[in-house]
């Protein structure tokens, strides 16, 4: 097979639900010689990528960066908003829905959880439903894009319902920051837990915590056990750019590329992007012979039924073999049944062109009705129009 | 001031306990479009690094790694090692024996402290005595190098304590791997921790935990509370490289290159090289007028009182501002009363001349009786010699 988009020197394109691919200006980043972290020209730089995650997430609050993946994070927000006793409700409606009550059962924290069917998006109504007929449920803790699913929910209506009930609401938002808007304070949202290598483009190893202006006080007193994720000591180098524990320095100025990309093309345009792009993922594999598994696609990661008699296993194999290009399958109840395109960071419509035509090629391939990939392609350059 | 030993383009040097230059090599490993961790090529690389770490430890074990900072590490040990009611016991010497005592009151672990007097090493049969004392105390948490003073452990002599009494032992090597020998399994240490920033060469982001093979059930049963760092989740990744959650990737390449340096020098070389450069840069100190804070001083960090009437604080300022070198000041109750230079990973007797002439013009500029740093310099390099 003849295939124009793979890659000169073969190094396959990633088009996964993160790790995604990262920029050139931010491999220079890294590339350099790191400052050590007790010194002027690290803490100037911890404290301009605080303040840009701050207008990032759209909180008056506190941003705190861990030395952690994703999850690290989310840890952190368990332990350090929930003391003993504490009820939670959770919502969960694939692999990282679960994970927050997975998280809070590790640490014994009691969860009613509100189980979603996957795929599907949760009316903010039934949220305050759940709520209403869990009164000991203090904390809300839900996922804007749900990753495993391709699955965008409504965290505005969700913060309206928690508000409300002057509830708390802890959102992981590692797929979504930098792909949907989430305005934190303007929406009213307690916590987001962020991660580096999904829309903010830089490899994994760094990630975000951050405490809307109403909620910073929400950490002090007797709370899980902590030490490591102690937003507490964390707090303390916050106006000077120190930090508690050895910075991941190099991530660090990764990421301070990063949000400079984000802020030069305009955090309004980087959402308009996402979606123009995801538009185009689900058109072109829809004309390749796919079909949208979630009933509310993110902007992140688009979530594909492969055509009836082709195995999704199959196709993320042809896709690296063939084409050149990494996409994941399913994670968990729906190992095996999935073939999942991310696209959160540098990418384009152009991008999801090549990925609908390989779409086409694989699922012909592999028994389906031969669709001509420069079809599937063209129908994802129409939807990915303005 | 002319001063041939700051970099062109006045970069300065950094000569702090952590993190340390990053050699050329591992940069460009950092700079690599990273794979993605789900692949066949990222799995290779977390095998080999995984075979390196248990060479380099001595151990026949399991070595896991972490995306978070040493503390991390330390706080994997903890909560994956004690169980509720357990007792543990922790030599306190400075800032990071202590660090284990505050890690273990954080999880509310009855903790009884050998607090031993800051720069000087504690003896085996002390240990023995106090644990003879503390019967409840099955696990007994150290360090190696005890950063915050230059202190080299006997941790030879403490593991054989430990194992006659059936006692765990749980060593903080984050400062002594690749520096200090320490056979894990030939010594018998349950399990060493260790972080990336320090002789690995590596920037901060990664650490690891290796347990002997003896202690790997340790981990199983009921344990303190723990997530992230529940090590039973890394391990059902370990055969294949799989990992529990995104694992921080490009600090995994670069320590595959940093690890492949080392075995290229040769492990007993690089202690050899750490050797000579400690013994130059004590000479080389005191022969610039500063004398060795330890009694027991380590190859990784060296410890120095300034001439009397020389202010620590005003040493370090120096050596940054006229010799483009970062040095560290003192840690909690050693604050500007120390100059720390760190010399872990790929350093010289040649950077020892450098620092030991730096430290020389600085005393002699901030008030001391004047020697001439080529005087300090050549007492580097005479006690450098094989």
């Amino acid at each position: 097979v003849t295939n124009p988009t793979v890659r000169a020197g073969g190094r396959p394109r990633l088009f996964t639900p993160g790790p995604v691919e990262i920029p050139e200006r931010v491999l220079r980043a890294l590339a350099q010689a790191p400052p050590h972290h007790r010194t002027g020209e690290f803490r100037a730089a911890l404290l301009r990528v605080t303040a840009e995650l701050k207008a990032l997430h759209g909180t008056a609050g506190e941003v705190f960066v861990l030395a952690a993946s994703g999850t690290g994070a989310m840890e952190a927000a368990v332990v350090n908003l929930m003391g003993p006793g504490d009820h939670a409700l959770a919502v969960a409606g694939g692999s990282f829905g679960t994970r927050w009550v997975r998280l809070l059962e590790a640490y014994g924290v009691p969860c009613a959880t509100v189980a979603v069917e996957w795929g599907r998006p949760l009316p903010s109504a039934e949220l305050a439903r759940r709520l209403d007929a869990e009164p000991r449920a203090r904390t809300v803790f839900a996922t804007q894009c749900e990753t495993s699913t391709g699955t965008l929910y409504d965290i505005e209506g969700f913060a309206r319902v928690t508000r409300e009930r002057g509830i708390r609401l802890v959102v992981d938002a590692i797929t979504g920051v930098a792909v949907h808007p989430l305005p934190q304070d303007a929406w009213g949202v307690d916590a987001v837990v962020c991660g580096s290598q999904k829309g903010l483009m830089i490899p994994p190893g760094l990630a975000t915590l951050s405490l809307a202006p109403w909620a910073t006080d929400a950490i002090d007193g007797v709370r899980l056990p902590r030490f490591y994720f102690d937003l507490r000591k964390y707090r303390k180098g916050l106006p000077t750019g120190d930090t508690a524990f050895t910075p991941a320095v190099s991530l660090v100025l990764a990421l301070e590329e990063s949000l400079a990309m984000i802020r030069e093309e305009g955090l309004g345009a980087v959402h308009a992007r996402h979606a123009r792009v995801a538009r185009a993922a689900r058109a072109g594999a829809v004309a390749a012979g796919f079909s949208s598994f979630s009933s509310s696609p993110s902007h992140a990661v688009t979530a594909l039924l492969p055509p009836g008699g082709v195995d999704a296993g199959a196709v993320v194999q042809r896709m690296r073999d063939v084409h050149g290009m990494v996409v994941a399958g399913g994670q968990d109840q729906l190992q095996g049944r999935l073939v999942r395109v991310g696209h959160m960071g540098a990418y384009t419509v152009g991008d999801m062109e090549d990925v609908s035509g390989a779409l086409a090629e694989c699922a012909a391939a592999l028994g389906a009705a031969r669709i001509e990939p420069g079809a599937a392609a063209a129908a994802a350059r129409a939807a990915g129009q303005d």
